[in-house]
């Protein structure tokens, strides 16, 4: 398939003040567009100008939910290149969650080439104060119209570009995790380790919940027992527990984070050991008062690394650091973000320069 | 609120022969459509030529699944009438299926006497052969252009209406149903309660199996121990035991289906006990070695009630009477079709005439 290219008439006002940019409010010109039908498969791909959809009311992403999508960023150097951070882990996570839900497959190389091509063209709208990118949003949805049950025929994949401010405007604060033990994230046999928009709806009212009570985020626990540390709202976590690092496994209900990985390997290589397998919150507390829980902090794309200074899970207030971020999440922090930015040499192979 | 009206120029051509309506791919020339947002509360109500929607490519609804539905019928009468049932309990569980995603309430009384005018208007579009019917398809949808995982504030709501032919068109047949023990729909403290759109999305890989080995449906189990029945696609399930009906409780991971909910109390009614309660795959199976299973059928409100002649339990074929429909099965169904075609009186409340 060949990639078009559409132009704008009037190119937009880009933002001047990148303090104010804040998080996925603010979209570029351009986004990338990608069709395909039951007869002819994909049969159009093209970088277009940023606009509405337009959908049938009984398309059936509306209703049935037939919808996946990742989060990555672009990144500017201070030398002005453009890194991004294993985008094509990402491609491949959007198409893996995409058979989860009986979506189409489609050529990963040529998404992500397509994608490539976008960003250069967008490159202008990449900030560069310190801790700001460009946030990449792959969106993939199946669109018949057509009110029954059934894998889509067609389908809209398309990539939307949105420029965002730091997420730690004033320093890396430690947020106060609220450990949700009624309301259920996801099971195993379930949709929980993909990406897709249904495990995003069954989240908010538990996340409404810990606003309302005053904390951060919500850290879930397992479906079956409600006993075993999941994940946290959009980030995977991690415990330093006696020196080493600790995070639960992938059993098929938590998302695989490439941030997670990326931690893991990076970890390892300092000297960190670190172990996945199932963590209890009643280990937790008990480590907690034994003095043994070192650090927490959570990973994912957007807060990259995000100290933990608070669990509260039932009565319990589970103090980690003294509410303060810890060293190794410091460092853990100050490597990932280092590499993306281009500032300390890449020797995982991770950045990817778009040029 | 007041419920505007906006006309069409031209309508589109009736469907002329029933026998070829199929389900939910035609609909009709007017549609429902709500909006609400954060500044003004719910501002425009109408009635307005069905066609698609604008959505921006960041809506809410395309990223996070923040969609919920409901599907009901329109039937008309041998002497023209036209009859709803239980509308009321549609419109009131789209409400509490919003609310468990955080969506804005909404007047519930509006919205069915809404639904009321649009059906007055479409009458001509109910189709009159036996078992045919208009599916009404409400609709509600978070449309906020912001890539943020919260709740909307910007939403439509709107019902669409599809002809629909009739489910059973060569009769009542029995449906073998494969036992699904390995993907999970939904487990207490998710969305499996609600009529929420991810639910469906998690349900189609399960589906495409099914079908592939050549079963109709799929009948889930309980997402903590894989071991207690809990519904089919769309239908919930009963089953005959010595001489009564057992049902899956409403234990907070099955839909509570208004089908369901008439043919308990249809069944109490005409003296057969029933009762709701826990029941395993083991039990089934063991009912089914000993004659004590005498029938099994599914209830929902496309196919009223749903006979099933097998079901497929790992290596394990349980034929449930031989194959045949039961003599149960068969009395529900046409009390319950004959109350909803207004042939048999309603002496439970249960219809409503739109006129
Ligand atoms: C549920 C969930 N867990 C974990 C993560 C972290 O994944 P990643 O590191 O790939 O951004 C995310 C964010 O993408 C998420 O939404
Ligand atoms: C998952 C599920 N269970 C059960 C039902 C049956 O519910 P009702 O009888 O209200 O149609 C449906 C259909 O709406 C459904 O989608």
């Amino acid at each position: 398939m060949e990639l078009k290219f559409v132009k704008r008439d009037v190119l937009k006002e880009k933002p001047t003040d990148e303090t104010k940019l804040g998080f996925g409010r603010i979209f570029t010109d351009y986004m990338l567009m990608m069709k395909r039908d039951g007869e002819r498969g994909w049969y159009s791909a093209q970088i277009e100008p940023y606009g509405d959809l337009q959908l049938s009311p009984a398309a059936l992403v509306l209703h049935y939910a037939q919808e996946v999508f990742e989060g990555m960023k672009a990144y500017k150097t201070d030398d002005g290149r453009v890194l991004m951070f294993r985008p094509w882990d990402n491609i491949k996570r959007l198409a893996t969650s995409a058979e989860r839900i009986c979506m189409a497959p489609f050529d990963q190389e040529f998404v992500l080439n397509s994608l490539y091509e976008l960003i250069k063209m967008e490159k202008d709208w990449i900030p560069t104060s310190p801790g700001t990118s460009l946030y990449i949003r792959p969106t993939y949805i199946g669109v018949d119209p057509f009110v029954g049950v059934q894998p889509a025929k067609e389908y809209l994949l398309y990539v939307i570009l949105s420029p965002v401010g730091a997420y730690y405007a004033s320093g890396l604060s430690p947020v106060q995790i609220y450990v949700e033990s009624k309301y259920v994230r996801a099971v195993k046999g379930g949709t929980g380790h993909h990406k897709t928009g249904g495990n995003y709806a069954a989240s908010l009212l538990a996340g409404e919940k810990a606003h309302e009570k005053g904390y951060d985020q919500v850290l879930w626990l397992d479906g079956k027992e409600n006993k075993y540390v999941e994940e946290v709202g959009s980030m995977n976590i991690f415990f330093k527990i006696k020196g080493e690092l600790v995070t639960p496994m992938l059993a098929g209900s938590i998302l695989p984070g490439i941030t997670r990985a990326s931690i893991i390997e990076l970890a390892k290589d300092m000297g960190i050991p670190v172990t996945e397998r199932r963590i209890s919150m009643e280990e937790i507390y008990e480590a907690s008062l034994d003095g043994s829980l070192e650090e927490v902090f959570g990973s994912g794309t957007a807060a990259v690394v995000s100290p933990v200074g608070e669990l509260i899970w039932e009565d319990k207030h589970i103090i980690v650091n003294g509410g303060k971020m810890g060293e190794t999440t410091q460092k853990l922090y100050d490597t990932l973000t280092g590499i993306q930015y281009g500032r300390i040499p890449d020797k995982f192979g991770w950045t990817v320069e778009v040029k």
